[in-house]
């Protein structure tokens, strides 16, 4: 084998000219580098080393960029950044920040949209799509989409849509039977009896939404990608590809464990066992999932409901397993999973629905009518939902506070130490009155033995942890102890601050607000941005107030990769950075 | 025939024992009532019409309530009323609104839940029926929902878990070939095949989804369904029973147009035409559809999107067939709606997608993620955002202006008159740099022809509309008139307060808020709900200057079939409330 100089390759053009042979041995080279940069940086490992050759195959067959093609989720694109012109990143240390985990627009004209939200490829390809028939172009139109995203309704409405076009439109169906942990749904079995029947199953669920559909039965393998994208290429209708792919493909542990390997820290090649010490603190994902498993014992009728994210909410394999059918993973469905926990509640059972933040805004329709309307008591919990949470403008987590907040009859939770947050999950499982949002706090755990625990958080009641005079800083979840450090500079400078926990944002509690009405200055803070939060909500109840009133938090904006310490610098979010604004106010 | 008392009709018991002939009697007598009902007091038609002889089947059959049903958008429930203590409301005129158009838990135990939106009835159904499983309960489970309501994401996410409940599961899809008006989507050819093959056609979307599938040609036709609800009673797993139903049969007016008379204002009986004069006067939906119209015939790529409301946009089937292939409607399938657009914006279409308030919220994600993030030139209108807008509880329209202004990077514009509505949508029409959000003012038409039209309205800019010192009033979009009547009223009382049209609610024009800071007093008023809006971010900015804030606008509550004068009178948004607040501020 004459090994590929990976460093000329610049633009797919460079891959057109190649014949099979030069092709396997491109996409061999590519796996070394991807699993050399993968061991040693860490990312998603499974769906870039399934996807080589597909990409591969891709921009060998197709015209691109004129042809377009949309990734859905895009966690899968590094060999297509690879072969786009950014090569650099995956072979050479130094450079392997350079790329996000996305595709992005501002990186280079062959990635159409900043994406990583899933199942909206299709739709933003049909448009794409749509947008070339009216102008008269004839370029193909790809959407990539795996199994796992399919279950997303934004998916089906794409596909439904999709089907109608009457001209080129190819959606390619990455088909490794996995999502981030294994898939759940009715399509699934539907899928694997494709796989089985190389593609010619009765029942095909492309073929019933009005697809024409194709089947590559080895998605590895580059001569039957390449002979079926040419087949397809410059259709004149709207087709399905499904192609098998092996999730994982080329390290024998991620093979083995695709749910492991689906995202990973730095690991030894070798072994497959993470770098970092595997003792790791208990995150608050532990501490909810071994609350909730305890008390399932005891209450059959609890059941946590998830979307496609198990273990990021402390649901491992194993627990997974100790929960038993009080555990459902709806597969990624969010608005699945918080309508159902309407119907779950309506029912008697006791719904505790664990989602990340970042994700929860797909079901804002279904908290609203489904939750809110109906009260139905439904516990939900919010994972990630901080500066602190995930910092790719993909997957922020601080727009969620305000967005359910502002949602009627909705509570909003904001605990700020473990003490707290257990006492308001252990209330909120058992009271069967109302719907209630938990939000769980930014950063490490942190344990508070002094917070004051309530029997009962159905009332607006904020605690005043610290007591003071003409200064009140109200710091909401995460940043009561920024607030708390504050008042101890104050302190030193001779003030004396008031500090509140207010416990909940979404409803003031106006009797502690009246009674330090004639205070000088108040000012808040929380975990989420400005704009329609829980500070403005302060702002607006003392607008006739002499009392002056600074919000703090995050500017209304998308912010990419960034370092929380200096956001929140930036934002005045440090105590000392609060300290001087009082000083100066 | 023996005609039947329907008086006598208090509980579905009083129609199990029924033999086939008294079913049909009383399909004949509920029909009756129901003409009467609905020409003289307007309503919902087809649907109601098309599912009286499945709706006796399914009470007459199955063991309500403790056997559970579930109407997706619950528009179609008049007949279950009658049947489960209602009567009186569809035959005594003057107990006409004694129920509401919805299923409602607060009018009766056989209503499961308040809901409006559609598509989510599979997943409320499927959180019924696991509650029932982890309870160890016997019921029977049944979601019924429309063909038309299938298109929405959520529905195939509840179909996708539903299939994998492995009990009993009853999705009973009311197939009557339409939507409000005609379905789009490719899996209508499907369900079409699926009728023209007595359900034996291949390629079936139910069974590629997991579920056994049986189907019943005549939807209409009791003794049919009897048996097919007896044969599927008690099922041990998920079963979908298709049935194909006439959309307002026993009404030839509404067979024949089943879009006009998916619901209607009165009308006569005999001929179909409403009472009420049929030269109403133009509303923001004619406007909104003659400018574009005639704007798609210089702009061969402007393009205008719609989730399966066209006729609430002003696009009646006579603008569609002009528009041709300039006007998509997509079914209802609002995610794809907002995706779509990205797709057509980055395609270099313009898209202009036009969506009702209540339902935009489905497609949060789609507005954060495809078109703010990836900042799409893309313009929305959204129509019935208003406290003037639709009064039940399930689609109110005050929710959207707080939900998108604090999306980042999402101009928000809220015109307050008819010139100012076209000239912003004429400018966003033309822009090519960013996604416009437009928000149709509330209540009738109003011209003003001294309002300030801009060349470009992507820049803050407040729009003084009287001089004033010492008060400023700030009246965004539908409430600009009302502070110009309270300015009037202030300045026969010596006062002259200044007025403000901010143009915009999602920037703060920081300029001139600078310029009044000194002013003693600044009153906002939005027509959406205080609680993250405009007024909160104004009084947040005032946080630290004397200058006093008042924020008028909605309470955070769902209202229900509202009286909306009373409502801002109960709020203070009136001209007098207004003035006399200023006096006593």
């Amino acid at each position: 084998m004459k090994s590929i100089d990976l460093s000329a390759i610049k633009t797919p053009a460079d891959i057109r000219r190649m014949d099979e042979k030069q092709l396997k041995d491109l996409a061999a080279a590519m796996r070394k580098a991807l699993l050399e940069k993968l061991s040693a940086h860490g990312g998603h490992v499974g769906p870039n080393l399934g996807m080589i050759e597909a990409i591969i195959a891709l921009h060998h067959v197709f015209n691109t960029p004129e042809d377009k093609i949309v990734f859905d989720v895009s966690h899968q694109t590094y060999p297509h950044k690879m072969l786009t012109g950014r090569m650099q990143a995956f072979t050479d240390p130094a450079h392997y920040d350079d790329v996000t985990g996305y595709t992005n627009p501002q990186e280079s004209d062959y990635d159409l949209f900043s994406l990583g939200h899933t199942s909206s490829a299709v739709s933003l390809a049909s448009g794409l799509a749509k947008a070339r028939d009216l102008k008269g172009g004839r370029e193909n139109v790809i959407a990539v989409i795996g199994d796992g995203s399919l279950s997303g309704g934004v998916a089906f409405e794409g596909l439904d849509y999709g089907a109608t076009l009457g001209t080129n439109f190819i959606v390619v169906v990455n088909d490794n039977d996995m999502s981030i942990a294994e898939n759940h749904g009715g399509i699934y079995d539907g899928l694997r009896l494709l796989r089985e029947t190389d593609g010619t199953a009765e029942y095909n669920l492309f073929r019933a939404m009005g697809f024409d559909y194709r089947y590559v039965h080895n998605g590895n393998d580059i001569p039957s990608l390449v002979d079926m994208f040419r087949s397809v290429k410059d259709i004149n209708h709207p087709v399905v590809v499904h192609i098998n792919t092996m999730k994982g493909m080329g390290l024998p542990v991620a093979e083995a464990d695709k749910e492991k390997f689906h995202f990973s820290a730095p690991f030894d090649l070798k072994t497959g066992e993470p770098y970092s010490s595997s003792d790791a603190p208990e995150g608050y994902e532990d501490l909810f999932a071994n609350q909730v498993l305890a008390r399932m014992k005891e209450v059959p009728e609890l059941v946590v409901v998830n979307a496609g994210t198990p273990d990021a909410i402390g649901f491992t394999p194993e627990r997974r397993k100790e929960a038993g059918c009080q555990f459902v993973d709806v597969g990624i469905a969010e608005q699945q999973a918080v309508a159902m926990a309407s119907g779950l509640a309506k029912g008697g059972a006791r719904p505790v629905v664990a989602l990340a933040s970042t994700f929860l805004q797909r079901a804002y329709d279904q908290f609203s009518q489904d939750i809110a309307l109906n009260y139905q008591p439904a516990t939900f919990v919010v994972f990630y939902g901080s500066i602190f949470g995930i910092n790719d403008e993909t997957h922020l987590g601080f727009f969620d506070l305000g967005l359910l907040s502002n949602i009627p009859d909705l509570l909003v939770l904001t605990p700020t130490c473990k003490e707290e947050f257990l006492a308001m999950l252990r209330w909120s499982e058992d009271q069967h009155k109302r719907p209630v949002v938990i939000r769980v706090p930014g950063g490490a755990v942190r344990s508070d033995s002094n917070i004051g625990i309530l029997d009962d958080y159905s009332c607006p009641s904020y605690e005043i942890v610290r007591k003071g005079s003409r200064i009140a800083l109200i710091g909401a979840g995460t940043f009561l102890p920024a607030m708390q450090q504050t008042a101890e500079h104050l302190a030193s400078k001779g003030l004396d601050p008031m500090v509140i926990n207010p416990r909940e944002v979404s409803v003031l509690d106006t009797a502690c607000l009246d009674a330090i009405k004639d205070f000088d200055l108040v000012i808040t803070a929380e975990d989420g941005i400005i704009d329609g939060g829980f500070g403005q909500k302060i702002a607006s109840y003392y607008g006739d107030a002499a009392v002056k009133v600074i919000n703090l938090g995050l500017q209304k904006k998308f912010l990419n990769r960034y370092n929380a310490v200096e956001v929140l610098k930036e934002c005045n979010l440090t105590p000392d950075g609060i300290a001087d604004m009082v000083v100066s106010a």
